[in-house]
């Protein structure tokens, strides 16, 4: 499923002359490698970072220490903040950021296992920067599904708002 | 196969308390995705690099661009340029590195696909930095099937030199 994601998300990348980058905590590096899988792939990606602990976000792509400390790690807040600082840093046109409790340790009753943070930061018409941020509650379905399911949601948020 | 060496590597890393890094560029990510893909691992891991780009094996991990345009980014300098660079900037033990061709293009007479450079730096007792680069030619086995051999054989070398 993400391979076949992750060739149309290039394909259209391609066409469109855009460059993506991609910043992830529980998944790992795994979008990177989804986008990566396919060969022409350097033509739309040049980096990608893996921000597994809180210092690695501060310090890779600039999200404010005061940011995780007061909204936590796996927030839209943080999400926003990796995606924004992604894409500054890679000089991308496009930047996906994850960010969430694959478990099965981790959870909380505010959040529990399997929630995930969404971020994509994007460049506008006007070279203006529009980021969102989203949500999403997959339940504790085990750590890899957790993780696949995002890499999925995260391939196929990128080729909804570029098509 | 590359879950039951990732399972080994963090195992032996929580108990030696040492932390890893990786920089990636041919696996794209997914010797950091192998790594996360184990429970606990934020014990041991904290930052993952992909640089597919020349530049950004220059930006994020300091591989001069000379050494690129000399030896090429495919070859046993730019590996251990990636590995030092990536141990120093992550503040890691050990740090891996993966620069090759995945194919299906790409591969010359001199380097064909298949062909791939690792890199494992770490610190010494002394708190000196030792570096150590190998190459492997995998042949025109399928840009996954190098990819997935890539991974496992930089996890089987650092689960070696740990051990």
């Amino acid at each position: 499923m993400s391979t076949i994601l992750a060739q149309e998300l290039v394909g259209l990348l391609s066409a469109q002359g855009k460059r993506i980058t991609t910043v992830e905590s529980c998944t790992g590096g795994l979008v990177a490698g989804a986008i990566t899988a396919i060969s022409g792939s350097s033509a739309v990606f040049d980096y990608g970072f893996v921000t597994y602990s809180n210092t690695a976000k501060t310090r890779l792509v600039h999200v404010p220490q005061t940011l995780i400390e007061t909204h936590g790690a796996v927030s839209l807040q943080v999400a926003r903040a990796m995606a924004e600082g992604a894409l500054r840093e890679a000089g991308a046109d496009i930047a996906l950021s994850i960010t969430g409790i694959a478990g099965p340790t981790g959870g909380s009753a505010d959040k529990p296992v399997g929630m995930v943070c969404f971020g994509l930061s994007r460049s506008g018409r006007k070279g203006e920067i529009i980021t969102e941020a989203k949500v999403e509650q997959f339940g504790a379905i085990g750590r890899d599904a957790v993780r696949e399911k995002s890499v999925e949601l995260a391939l196929s948020w990128a080729l909804k708002v570029l098509s």
